[in-house]
Parts: C-alpha cells; structure tokens; sequence
C-alpha cells in the first residue's frame, strides 16, 4: 500500500470540497492511504513537516508537469522513498519561507487557485496519476 | 453588466459541483451575467457555437496565463467584443476539431482536469479575473 499525507493550512472552508476531496480519496482507497493534516498556522504547520522526508510542496514557482509527467515523477517519488510521500499546500500567504529550502516545489498551473481548490485538483491528479499507472481508461477518455 | 455564455457537453455530473459553480455564479452576479449551456453531443454543441462570436475555447495546446494576465486578458476580450464573451469546454475527448479553428485557443495549465472540474477552475479564475480588475483583496489574500 502506497502511503500519502497532505499537509496545509484552514479546515475544508466548503461541503462541496469535502465531499468532492472525499470522493477522491475512497476511489483511492484500494492503493494510496491518504492521510489529512490541516494545521491551524505556519507555525503549527512548520512543527508538523519537520520529521517528514520526502517533502513535495507547492509553489508557484515549482516545476510544472503534464498528467503523464506527473504519475511517473509520483512513482519515482515513491520508489525513492520507501512508498511514502508528503505534500504541502501552503495557506494563503503561501508557503511558509523556511519549507521552500527543505522541500521539492511543484506547481499545478501558471494561474493562481484558491488553496482549498487547490486540494481538489492535487488530489484528482494523484488519483489520475494512479490510473495512468494502472493504464486504465480514466486519463484517455 | 458584462456578459458570459459557458458552452460544455454533458450535464454537471456531481452535486458538489453544481453547488461550487453555483457559489462563484452567485458571486459574479452583480458584475457578470453568466449563462450556461450544455449540450448532448458535439454536433449540438457545434450548431450552438455557429452564432457565437468572440469565442475562446480550453485545449491543451493554448495559450498558458497568470491569473494577472487572464485578468487583463478578460477585459480585453470583453471590450473588444461589446461586453460579450464565450467560452467553450470540449467534453471527454476535447473540443470539436471544426472549433479549433474558429476559437482562440486557451490552456488552464499544462494537467489534464476532468472537464467537469474545469467548470468550476474556469469560474473561479474569472471571478478571480474580475477581482483583480476591482482590486480586491480577494486575488492578495
């Protein structure tokens, strides 16, 4: 079983999101373990990254993928680090400054998302990720 | 009142979806009139786009922005074309080819979303558009 946690800043502010991330996540359910972690601040949330490895953080100056890019470089990722991988969404503001040293920056898009829709679409990547992966019909149709 | 048709085929699928879009909708109300029409196939989506003038379509080969860009983007858009604009989504297997020619072509972000959440990625960067040209706090945030 491959292992995720994603890390950020604020609750689900909206129903829909939940239930929308939720979907994902029981789709995902059979291969990925997913684990939540919303912190309440930077600092808070700084605290929580420090004993992970494996950092991937989002920022918009990260490196940017194709769909088909970003499955292979999630299995890399994962192969690299023993099944597990940590993502953080920053809040806001941004990514904490002292996060940018410590982790591998990637960026969804050239616009700028709400970071809660900013959940969204990491998680429909990861899954669409994982079914690029398995080869089935979820990223051709 | 600044005027937008959103073309798509294919229902909203999810009721988590309708609310998002709904809530963005609302929100652009007193700015943007938005109207949305989704067709049953190509062909129908292709006699609605006929009449349309001024109309931008997503695909993946288009022109890539920054929210601040889009932004000014927009309001060209809508000046040039008497307060009129119209978008296009294609549907699973993208934009009708007779389209590509017809339509400027733009690109949310080099990923592949499901064209469902791209409904929801689009309204949220033009009320975002719309926004950045009131200078809110709401793109700064």
């Amino acid at each position: 079983m491959l292992k995720l946690k994603i890390f950020s800043i604020g609750k689900m502010k909206e129903k829909w999101l939940e239930q929308a991330f939720g979907e994902y996540q029981k789709r995902l359910m059979n291969r990925v373990h997913i684990d939540c972690f919303w912190a309440k601040s930077d600092a808070q949330l700084m605290e929580w990254i420090e004993k992970e490895s494996g950092v991937i953080a989002l920022d918009p100056l990260g490196r940017q993928f194709t769909s088909e890019e970003f499955s292979v470089f999630l299995e890399n990722c994962w192969e690299e680090n023993g099944a597990r991988i940590t993502f953080v969404i920053g809040g806001p503001e941004g990514l904490p400054p002292g996060l940018k040293q410590k982790a591998c920056l990637i960026s969804l898009s050239s616009l700028t998302f709400t970071h809660q829709i900013t959940r969204l679409i990491l998680i429909e990547q990861i899954y669409r990720a994982v079914e690029i992966q398995k080869g089935s019909q979820y990223h051709k149709a």
